[in-house]
């Protein structure tokens, strides 16, 4: 069993992780972190846990750990991070000095040359960029993000439509309150509401996913040449971001040859890999949050509503945001580089 | 006064329709229509109230007549109807002979190309379809529709940037449960939820746009040569329908250019018209449907999110679905059918 | 394995069960009745799946068969009944006379004096009536009832509690809306809203519990002499339900003897009975609908906020009101019945 | 014109305040406060206007100003205040010795002896303990209270029966969320959920409610003496609270006696005082938080459901709980402070 950490465990997604890890087959959790303030004391009593399965056992009683390369036991090999990404931007580089492989959810660095923004389904090829990272940044161990919870929903699918050659991409997301962390969005903002704005949310989706659907040649990320606009909401669901996506493509490819590609898009050999990745529903109604978001233990894609347009395929897709989206991805993550021998 | 009626008085809408004309300062409710069970009932017996404003006192003991152009009083002048559509079908030709001026919402018909589908302050020039309409028809009365509530939310906002030549139009709704009806959602269906699908819907709105935005010349509708593609949804808010709308012209106009043509939408000079009819709000965050939804007392459309994409402007547009999109749109109709002299 | 049936398959409580008995040690869904339109249909086609795991491959293609003896198979020999109450008052006895055990949740015969109306952990010696009952009413077969959804949640806590001679009981329900049935309440009733009344329930609520807690001798139930007085709210949650229960005593038991006998409730030995029985939290801020609805797998009772009052002791209760409020208490009825020799 | 002025402007009740004085027919708003950190924005800019009306012109430009009586202008008379109830417990007192009458929401000295805790329909003679208070406390201003949103929703109904002598009452609250401020709930904590447990609220309950039905003579108030026992709830509704109400009498009023009671119930000649002050409905699926929260322009209270008990009467009640419950709840207290000359 490889020993984890968790950077900023106290929190939404941090209480994910460990819901995910607790029985994961593969990864046994070494040690916790939070802030300052909650260091010292027992993990059942920093966290104000609010996953709907029970605090686990083995957790509820680990003393919480300062998010800092001292305080983490020195058998740890892999270090989960979602920590606020003003705070990732200082703390994470002094365990990647440390020599600690991070593989995080934070935002920061996510657009830089040198950091693998990474779906194991997707890119994995873009794993090779760490060797430039070590070489640039002169770090002993390595970073990988996993993109933002929108973006991650949305790219599995235009990534098993590669080859009809993406030209433009219009996308409408109907994302879930999680995804703003525990207080993120308050009651009397969502309540009989929706709210038309993200901050950032939108310019994430417009650079992660050209960053994604990249070609990996000499240690340099070709981003996708293509138009990606998005307009991103927020809605009154607990979780599961749901998005209404348009394809122009440079080939004419039709309903059939887009459905058969969604539905036959390849897993990955990974623990937490769904297979399939994608599942596509017939009926129209379908995916839908509360109904579809655990498609795949949550891990997977779910996508419906395939229709022609007047200029290329519209579809729906869903995942859920706080397990594909966050956690989940960077656990996934965490098994290609350990499939891959960074460990 | 002019002594209007209400076609399926009863329902939702029928119930909006009754809230407006209180205190109309031109119509008279004169005749309230229902199915045939509750006929001889008192309105407030045959009717569940749900309106946020008490049932008038005025209309609570007026007997509920059977929807047949014999239970009409003679001075009666012009009906709304709120019909199902496919009794609507059946029901609006008997009044439509029997000498009757119709401003319906039902769906029969919005498309045909002798009946004018009419918002005021976007092309009150179509009906002048009505005198091809009796000829052809052979009807005494005259029949004009209001288009589909969601089709209305945006075309105002379209209408208004006609000058820049609008040749393709992505939307995605997030539409309010009160669009389908008293009971057309369930709770099971919606709470912690959203639906990726509307029945119709996406059609409606693709031909109701062009058909609205369309030029009337010798009597007939050339719609607008634009390719309209629409994704509806349906989200947990009681009313309000919030679009995102991306589209692309064949001049390029500015953030600046766009922002100044809404803001400058002309409003009609009619009872229930706002004025403005477009409220820019410049906050990102806005509009809202709790919050805004009742801009220009239901009536008014506003507008937000203003950006540049890479192929042209984006923006989110709001209105409240069953004032503006439903009973207020038929009212309005029928305020300019007074006004062009048709009652 | 037992062969069972499920009458009224395809609605919400329907769905249920087939949930519920997917995976089942001891049964195994031998036959699905529903109404006659649906008879012939493929299960898959028939109902209108709305759970949040996948319908299951084994009840997927089943064919459903009419809601009547000749059409169940001779091999079945346990029959759950979700059907409406008004219908269930008609073919319930006809399976009864051909022989069945029926154990039902529908709300007709629940307060007849030959019918147990039972919950394993509360009164499994009611089940000793079967005999006056088959001796009066001439069946061959046997009908079992559970109580009302919202009663369940309360009365094992309040049975627990019968050492301290209970003497009056005040509650106030906030119930999710999954209790009313797939199309019960609409969403434009609910959202950002509450119903101060449910048709029928607070009779249910003060009758059913007195009849559980009752004590039976001489093939009679002598009922609680005791006063219990509901009021029964409605409010947007989808699945558990939630009580603020006050109980006056005819000792005086302290907060302490109160959180001790509940805790202590003993857990009946069927595979579907959850253990611990009830859960106490010491957070007064749990139990919350959704966090804790799915204690012990949606059968267990879950308490809090327990605190003296001026004239006795207030706690909250909460149950998973689809699962140990409907199909999984007439499952666990069903796995009595077995244990007991009925089958 | 009496001009006022707003302690605590910005927040939610704040805003409330100035919608509700916006065309005031007695008071003009004077001043406007804020923390520090907004002293010298407008207020446009330093409130984040949650409101579904828009922000009144007049107000939107005015400078906001620091907590503090140098900061008040001089012909301001009476101050509203709707600060946190720990700032109000410090700068409250130093407004009073500068000579301010003030007319607060907060809830700190509701229970002190000398400060009059007062709804002008139930005990307008509370307000004669000021010449004690000034007496006492040395201060030239005068403090009068009123009650929490959950107290004021019930004790006029109480109030209204204190004929039929009041001996106990069992309450259960269904509370929206604005009643905890604008963030006071996160979105996460209560969509498809319910929280149990309001810290403090049940004891404010309890506690104001037998002061105010409080008796006064020789400058004291004698508190009702009954058994008041509450359960707070929080449920996933913007605005509004219902309470499920059980009393037991020392007399026994029939249903026919209580519900005329309260519909008799006598309102007050102030600006703001509603007329009923009780509305009372036959149908027991009344009064619901969204159709009914507006009665009386926000400041009615709406009973319905009322009926015999084993042990006296139960009724549902609901008031809005941001204006009856506070900010107007606070002006209709300073009308009455200018009607009986204490300005």
């Amino acid at each position: 069993m490889t020993q984890v950490g968790i950077l900023g465990a106290t929190g939404a997604v941090g209480q994910r992780f460990i819901q995910l890890l607790t029985d994961h087959p593969d990864f046994d959790i070494g040690v916790l972190t939070a802030s300052a303030d909650s260091a010292g004391d027992s993990y059942r009593s920093a966290a104000k846990w609010q996953v709907d399965t029970p605090i686990p056992e083995s957790v509820a009683d680990q003393t919480v750990r300062r998010t800092d390369p001292e305080a983490v036991p020195d058998d740890v090999d892999l270090l989960f991070s979602s920590l606020p990404s003003d705070v990732a931007a200082t703390v994470e580089p002094e365990f990647l000095d440390a020599g600690y492989v991070v593989s995080s959810n934070s935002s920061n660095e996510r657009q830089a040359p040198d950091v693998p923004l990474v779906i194991p389904e997707v890119n994995p090829e873009h794993l090779d960029l760490l060797a430039e990272q070590q070489d640039r940044r002169g770090w002993d161990g390595a970073l990988v993000k996993n993109p933002n919870c929108s973006t991650i929903t949305m790219v599995p699918a235009l990534a098993a439509l590669r080859e009809f050659e993406i030209e433009r991409v219009h996308v409408a997301t109907l994302q879930a309150v999680s995804g703003a962390g525990y207080s993120g969005v308050s009651s009397m903002e969502i309540i009989d509401n929706a709210l038309p704005h993200i901050g950032g949310e939108e310019g994430k989706m417009e650079h992660e996913s050209r960053k994604l659907l990249g070609e990996y040649t000499d240690a340099t990320i070709d981003w996708l040449d293509a138009d990606v606009t998005a307009s991103c909401n927020r809605i009154p669901t607990i979780d599961g971001h749901l998005e209404n996506v348009f394809v122009e493509f440079g080939s004419d490819p039709s309903v059939g040859d887009v459905e058969s590609a969604l539905a036959s898009a390849e897993s990955a050999a990974l623990p937490s890999a769904p297979d399939p990745l994608i599942t596509v529903f017939s009926d129209p109604d379908r995916p839908q949050p509360r109904l579809d978001r655990m498609v795949g233990d949550g891990m997977g894609i779910a996508v419906g509503g395939i229709q022609e347009t007047a200029t290329g395929v519209q579809f729906n897709v869903l995942a859920h945001n706080t397990i594909r989206g966050a956690a989940g991805a960077s656990i996934l993550n965490g098994e290609l580089l350990a499939a891959r021998g960074w460990l």
